[in-house]
């Protein structure tokens, strides 16, 4: 699993700082996450390919996390794209890009799918064998989700040896892996722990911006390896967090902690701040595990 | 006048190169043309004041001159703009705005008033006593204008010596400068020409991208200072231009010789280019006076 931040600042692009966007690579899928104006420059200058990606997720439909999204789908176009496009939003986000595309009339040539989001609980939205996705409803000042995105379980660990040892078929590998036991001719059980392996821990990413403080997300995310969570704020301006909607570097660290998460990345830094370091002092004081975002900053996890 | 181009590429935002924006100042005003994603933060790597803008005149509703419409209206917002933002271009652009703004529950609390643009003729779409603004209907794609901001004709410059000479009181001074003869008390007739020198020639640019070649915009543009003509192509790309409704550097340079501009300024590049000069040597053997647009480049004219 592995993290590239394309931007990680609030409000609005500047010369060095990008707005939300980010790429989670999990068992060799991309998905992207929101899509602030500048976020197909940064793919580029990530290195990352336009044809990896399939998935795009947006939070909630502010400037800063959503504006970059109609030239991306045009460059898809122009570079030739002929796979699906799956785009998952706030409704409205369908009525917005096909309104832009048609001014313009540059209707794509690739299949361009949108899948509207309203429900205010969370909802599984994608999965397939590999990856589960399912909505964080947040709190915000319109509607926005986070996204848990889940490695699924993988199948159990062949044990080489002791299948071996029990002269047992290669026909029934596949169930083993599955987790049956098997019988054997002599009616012996060979009960399926003693036959293999757990398999790795799947691994899981919370993102979670933009959103005020809120406990009713510590049961979704609970135990996630990692959870990005929103600091528009620093202490010093705790004052604006609530009536903004946004989260201070203490809050996000309190949610980490009563979350029982693994690590916890910082980010959606409001630019007023010249350095941010204060932001990992601040959060360190409530949970040890801390990472600050940075624009073009990949996390391996 | 002086024109800062903030963006001059063709087709889609890259690490180096920017779409089409550019700010013209003239006679103290800034009217910014076009704007391409990213040109927010172009418009801050050129240190150009945000509120000096009130006017934003865009040629057409292709991605590459107008994708950062939204983003940069939503940061007037954000950094405290109370002044009215003009904004003009083809029918269809306030829907797409407002629906981006309504959106994100973002509307403007500055007076943002649009003005659509439908006519196939040249239109005066803004006059005051310094400046006029009249399209110019190009042959592309969808629906675009080209622009051509001339200065207004400065009133006469007062010949002091020769009003001291014939005793000319002061209240007769405007009406010098506006062009009148004088009639002295002894019922003498001073021609205007003897009280007055004629005032400097009103500058004028115009902006023509993006557009096949077409001669019908000669008259339009006829004489003026400075022609910015797109050319996507060089000759070894011409059997594209009019599949596209994109032109060579030969064919802008056609209509700058034809249409006798002071300098030709080519711009609107085809990122499959990795060197300009090319561009600059075509243009050169049918007219004499070219340049490169570039993107950060300042041209004071």
């Amino acid at each position: 699993m592995k993290l590239t931040v394309l931007g990680c600042y609030a409000a609005t692009p500047r010369s060095l700082n990008n707005p939300t966007s980010q790429v989670l690579e999990i068992k060799n899928q991309l998905f992207l996450i929101d899509c602030g104006e500048g976020t197909q420059v940064q793919l580029r200058k990530s290195k990352i390919k336009f044809s990896r990606i399939n998935h795009i997720l947006i939070s909630h439909l502010h400037g800063d996390h959503f504006f970059g999204l109609p030239g991306l789908i045009s460059t898809f176009r122009l570079l030739g794209r002929t796979n699906e496009l799956h785009v998952y939003g706030p409704k409205g986000i369908k009525e917005a890009i096909t309104l832009f595309l048609k001014l313009g009339d540059s209707w794509t040539n690739y299949p361009l799918v949108f899948h509207e989001l309203t429900s205010t609980e969370p909802e599984r939205i994608y999965e397939d064998d590999k990856v589960s996705i399912t909505t964080i409803p947040l709190e915000h000042r319109v509607y926005t989700n986070g996204f848990l995105i889940r490695e699924q379980l993988a199948e159990r660990k062949l044990n080489v040896k002791a299948v071996a040892k029990y002269k047992i078929d290669k026909c029934y590998f596949q169930n083993i892996k599955n987790g049956k036991d098997i019988v054997l001719d002599n009616n012996t059980i060979i009960p399926n722990a003693l036959l293999t392996f757990d398999p790795p821990a799947p691994k899981s990413y919370a993102f979670c911006s933009d959103t005020a403080f809120s406990r009713r997300i510590i049961p979704w995310i609970s135990n996630v390896d990692v959870l990005y969570h929103e600091t528009t704020f620093l202490e010093t301006e705790k004052r604006l967090a609530p009536k903004t909607k946004h989260a201070t570097a203490k809050e996000a660290a309190t949610i980490a902690k009563e979350a029982n998460v693994g690590l916890l990345i910082l980010g959606h830094f409001s630019t007023r701040y010249q350095s941010l370091d204060l932001f990992k002092e601040e959060a360190k004081t409530i949970f040890p595990n801390v990472e600050l975002a940075d624009d073009g900053k990949e996390f391996d996890l």
